[in-house]
């Protein structure tokens, strides 16, 4: 049983002394202390008391991976930035083919927050945590005034092991990979948006907000060396395929009615006028295996999430003539470029 | 000779397209890639192009640290929020006994942000990391609207290695510990708020920000094993011999005579009603070493600081009855408590 359970744990902060953060709270004086051994350390047992953690790593060769979440508003149906900025650092990682070990957590709070809200993002924070199995082992925090914020940014950083000699990166492509995706797509962007908006939305879109180490470490167990892993987060699958397509200066080609999109997310695609495609994921991925890998990894994928699917192929540089493009096959058998995104979508989803 | 040299670079981002910085810079799409590959990856020439760094590490014990900077204003006397975010984070390792190795940078940037300050303060950061020898190896972008945050928020994480075997920390001072000061305090408070209230001093007062490992890692080598190693930010010296007192649970006796302070942060700490005491430092530390080390740290200490000195001596608990106090020996030959600051003194120092 989770030592965390946000249900039912009261703050050990004195809300009725400071029911609000105050400059003070980020001043390095007593106040920041009593917040950060009060609350920070309720919750963030690891911890160590020291500005520098040490902490152990048998390995040479390690991950370092680096976010600040900046996502409005700070609740949102399936998460909130708290459990969004472990579950982000967890997974960059993983795309990495790294195990996530050691999490740094720095906070920039807005004077006047209410301290209830930060003790509820505190426990997502380490409840997200525990599950992924990732120990918070240092941290800061800082207070900007009123209207220098908004309410709270986060900083994780991440520290991984890897645990093979593979090389896992856009330019490990190759012709004849298959291009395989973890599940269905726009849910985080949906409902982030929603919950900003105040949209009601003809069924509940939630996030999908979700840590994804164990089906990239599974696959890793069972010997299949993917080429690459990349997360959809900003930007989209759009942007993940675009970027990869560059890097390995080869063709992608996509069909459009394999990717699996949920019908309410479909729904508020088609009322905003956005592409699903272009549409952020916080609990979705991309791997890129060899053609003899495909069964295997897939198996493994859908044991995760039933919905994973192979989307496309990597077409090589004498078939295609189209180096570094992304060709989507569409529902009505044209094909058109998917392109990058270009400028801002949904800002500020995570 | 430095590869940055900030007097003859020209941002290679077309700054007629962009002068500043929009929301699409944070988005994911192809203007945050443009940012990334010509401006940061311009000067962050170790930055490794997936969300993921892969570095190499033989030690198996590692440091690691974060600190968000949200000094205001971000150009002050002696230093920016750039060169700030780095030497703040080399010298938490540094006060680990650790030698920084690698870097993270992440920022979250205000809409109509001019994209020539982000300019200066990246290659303030490229510029620190080469003097300092840390690499930066990944990053992220957010950005947020305009009045959601205050020009430029960085975070840095660092990772350091420990080459010896010794445990730095508050637990492990000991009554008759030396206290020895690395320089003069007071200077980066005072060049801050000089800075952002428009004061002009009698004397310019600039920051001491600076790396502060080398003086430790000399140490180190020599056979020095310091019991304690503090930098002296925010709360400035009154902070730190507070956290180590009560951490220790023993009195530190200081003598207020001996603290260097130069004339004209004496001066604006009379002028406004501070304690220079208090005031934040960010190219100073406190060592705290058995009395047998005390002539060759010093040595050492006042190598790389001119100014460095014993300023005090940890008393045990039979002798003081006063545990966890740090007890001020004053110019006029009395003695006063040296409390912790208690609440906001300076706030967006660092």
């Amino acid at each position: 049983m989770s030592k965390i359970n946000p249900e039912n744990m009261t703050c050990p902060l004195p809300l009725s002394d400071y029911p609000y953060v105050t400059m003070a709270h980020g001043s390095g004086g007593r106040m920041m202390q009593q917040l950060i051994d009060k609350m920070f350390c309720a919750i963030f047992t690891d911890v160590q008391p020291n500005d520098c953690a040490i902490v152990n790593i048998p390995q040479e060769h390690i991950a370092m991976t680096t976010d600040s979440f900046v996502v409005n508003p700070l609740f949102f149906p399936g998460g909130n930035i708290g459990s969004l900025a472990i579950n982000g650092t967890v997974n960059d990682l993983a795309m990495g083919g790294a195990r996530a070990k050691y999490i740094s957590a720095s906070f920039i709070l807005e004077e006047g927050l209410a301290m209830e809200t930060l003790w509820q993002v505190v426990q997502a924070m380490g409840y997200a945590a525990e599950v992924a199995g990732v120990a918070i082992v240092t941290g800061d925090t800082k207070v900007v005034e009123r209207g220098k914020g908004d309410g709270i940014y986060i900083n994780t950083t991440g520290i991984g092991v890897l645990e093979h000699k593979h090389t896992i990166a856009p330019n490990k492509v190759k012709a004849g990979d298959v291009v395989i995706l973890s599940g269905d797509i726009g849910r985080h962007g949906i409902a982030v948006m929603a919950g900003r908006e105040g949209l009601s939305l003809s069924g509940a879109v939630k996030s999908d907000c979700a840590p994804l180490a164990e089906p990239v470490l599974d696959m890793l167990q069972a010997g299949i060396a993917p080429h690459c892993l990349r997360d959809a987060t900003r930007g989209g699958v759009a942007a993940v395929l675009n970027e990869i397509a560059t890097a390995a200066q080869l063709q992608i080609n996509i069909s459009e009615t394999a990717i699996p999109v949920n019908e309410a997310v479909r729904g508020a695609c088609e009322i905003l006028g956005l592409d699903p495609l272009h549409i952020a994921n916080e609990g979705c991925f991309i791997a890129f295996v060899a053609a003899k890998d495909q069964n295997k990894a897939l198996q493994i994928m859908q044991k995760h999430n039933q919905q994973a699917v192979v989307i496309g192929t990597v077409i090589g540089t004498a078939t295609s003539g189209n180096d570094g493009m992304v060709i989507l096959e569409t529902p009505i058998g044209g094909t058109r470029i998917l392109d990058m995104p270009v400028g801002e979508i949904l800002p500020r989803i995570c």
